[in-house]
């Protein structure tokens, strides 16, 4: 059981407002999106992925949304257009709009007297702003949030529950930040001196730029002297590190659990597979992809696909391989003693 | 130092309660739990491990449990009982209960009139529950914790401060989700669509089964369209990723700082070690263990260990071997041209 | 644009305070830090790295802070000392001094009536604090943090907003515990019994020393049986996870993303990079220095650098050569092959 779509559209609605081409029965009724496998009747499903073949014959589903090479894979309403999981997410969009958000401020939230919040925003309970924050038009703010001082969030921005922002940290417009976020943080900056470390002051802030949409848990530290910076339409998944001074370039997407040390910039439309690590002080390129589990050392320059990782087998199997990776070197050294004596060999042989 | 164990028993009471053959003194009374190590007067400890022989040789503990093979490695008073180690889990149980719920609302607790908490449940300060949410006899819910509407939480749970739910989640009974912990959030769902990333709207729950234990900051998102599932007796150790649409199985454990991506299906039983990563869409067959630190990119389809390890040694040696990992292709081309050239040299000679 | 530092000092005051030479004018009135990049009028930098010597030639800094070996690298005020970095950061703190703590607890703040909370000691808002619970001079408790029963936190510590102490942990003087830090959750112990997971009790502390830092969203379990300790001066960055009954020595530093699994010792003056993981019941000795991304699964007994990285590589040449790790041992095997072969051969040739 879902939460109920709280809208209806008419499949000839849907075409209207998202485009495509209609197949079938225009008045169908749609008010709910749902996977090939457990649509039913009001739903529509989406095929893109020749692997699920048997699942759309097999569909019960209202209508689906198919690219024209598989405009015939069902005999149900269909609507055919280029991008079957765009077309798809503007059409879930249609069917689940964002709830409206409340105007008002619960009246057990804190908000220092020198704090501008807009009209149109919502405050939830146990919230804390700052002196000097701001908290823009139609911005929502949900329970237990913490905003320290001069903190700036801007329009229709989300903060689900429990959102740390430390002092100082910018917040573009629709930003979602997700429960148990912490923004500004300070960098991980010491020195060593006479035995002990000093801590160096992070006096840099973080700035989010618009569109930005960062999951439960994820940490992004402030600059040490400088700024962090997020770019606008970065989506960053859960429980995701960035280090003080990392720059992310627009339109990128990080998938969960990945660590990116202090000072990296990575460019714009990459995409980082879940838990790969990137080392501090790195360049990577614009669209460079990152498989999940990678280990990223040294500045990549080139767009393209980098990897990194041990395959996987059974335990007795991996003993046994892994075993010759700390000889590699010497089995390099005894194959190449052993290409040179061959070819003397050879050569005594064709003397 | 530890907290005082709030109970104290006889020998012979922990036998009658316990199982298992006492040898010693039925009348020593136990009041607390300890390792070999640092057990005294009055403390119980078990010993399994063959490895800390010498401990259990030395120890001060009243008393200690042990199986048959070891009934003879002490003088001291021990029970002898088949799995000492699951024993001590229940002597533990009884000398250090769950402290009583002590039922009630905290004055400054936010709850919104169309929420049901049960009269025996005990709600923190700070605790904000939302409109058609449900609390069952007997739960805790400590300070500062944040359940959306139409949260369903159980009997006999404890949710430490601080735990965010989002709207529509269901958690069964006797559930304990620590610190930090947050269920629901959406999952990581875009889809690409001229040159930006468009989110998909979430609206599967996250379901969670009855005894299951969750650590702290763990995270689990809520399906894209079904639900995310966690079955009866899942135990989740701390920092754990769990994406949208994921299923894990009953009585699976996994430890800390697992990341699973989304629609990955864990069978019933498994045991996974910690920091493994474990790809979306896959799945892994019941009992199936997985060492830390493996990344598992197919599915696995039977029972079995699993490790995908670079071994690790001093830096010098690693750059040494590692150099050679990415010639490994070249490397095995020269050993199969030279086996090519011998097995020749070989045939001229027997000519 | 970052905040405003808080003081000014002219050069002479500073070389006074901090040591060093100065080269240039002694009345040049300094008011922050910053990077070479981008400092400007009334601004140090410092320069220790020759990869930057063409950043330290153009910078615009008002002064720059220099090695003996460096001195001339630029004509602009410089102090000449042994450890530039050292320097800049006492020169840091000196302009960007820690605000002063403003006594006072927040109205809405719920303390226990037999907590202990110094009167110099400023709670934030939403703050809980536990029965017998104790907060030393100075300490400075931010909104939403929860502390529980017969939690004591020391002298001028700072707790930053959410951040949740589990009962009876100790933390010492001058600590900073950043949003999201989880202290003392229940370790993951667990008893496999008749088919289930069986918990046992977690009755150990967390034991926390002077001067230690705990970055964001870091969780560090309590004790199962003994405790949980971090030595003093330990700096631990954000998404630490630290199991139950591990301990850290003294000026260790972790970087981000680490996780330490169950008791496992951890020496002093040890260096663990970003997203290493430590497996359960190991030591690791004083002065160790693990690369990031590192898996140790043994114990390390000397001083030294270990690593463990798979090397990164285009996908498409990654899958070449990692298809060949699955057959290490059998190409090892026909490696030997070959060399009995080739030796039997040469003796034939020589006989």
């Amino acid at each position: 059981m879902k939460s109920p779509g709280r809208q209806a559209f008419r499949l000839a609605e849907i075409v209207e407002r998202c485009g495509g081409e209609l197949l079938g029965d225009p008045d169908l009724v749609i008010n709910q999106v749902a996977t090939l496998e457990n649509a039913g009747a009001g739903q529509i499903s989406f095929f893109s992925n020749p692997r699920y073949r048997q699942q759309v014959e097999r569909t019960r589903a209202a209508a689906v949304i198919v690219s024209a090479e598989f405009a015939d894979a069902t005999d149900s309403s269909r609507i055919v257009c280029k991008d079957p999981y765009a077309y798809f997410q503007r059409v879930s969009l249609l069917l689940n709009p964002p709830a409206a958000v409340v105007p008002g401020i619960h009246p057990s939230a804190v908000i220092h007297p020198s704090a501008e919040v807009a009209a149109s925003a919502a405050i939830g309970a146990f919230v804390s702003i700052g002196a000097d924050a701001q908290v823009g038009e139609g911005s929502q703010i949900d329970a237990g949030c913490a905003l320290a001082d001069k903190v700036r969030v801007g329009r229709d921005c989300r903060l689900f529950a429990s959102v740390t922002v430390y002092h100082d940290c910018v917040i573009g417009d629709r930003a979602i930040l997700h429960s148990g976020v912490i923004i500004g943080a300070d960098g991980f900056g010491l020195a060593w001196d006479a035995g002990r470390w000093n801590k160096i002051p992070q006096i840099g802030r973080v700035l989010i730029g618009d569109d930005v949409e960062v999951g439960a848990n994820t940490t992004i530290d402030r600059g040490a002297l400088d700024d962090t910076v997020i770019e606008e339409g970065v989506k960053l998944d859960n429980q995701i590190q960035i280090g003080h001074n990392c720059r992310i370039g627009a339109h990128t997407a990080i998938a969960g659990c990945v660590g990116i040390a202090g000072s990296t910039h990575i460019g714009r439309y990459c995409r980082i597979g879940g838990k790969a690590m990137i080392g501090g002080h790195l360049e990577i390129a614009d669209k460079v992809e990152i498989s999940g589990g990678t280990a990223v050392a040294k500045s990549i320059l080139k767009p393209g696909t980098y990897t990194s990782l041990f395959p996987v087998s059974l335990h007795e199997d991996w003993l046994r391989n892994a075993s010759h990776i700390r000889h590699l070197d010497a089995l390099a050294g005894r194959l190449r003693e052993l290409e040179a004596r061959l070819a003397a060999l050879e050569g005594k042989k064709n003397d």
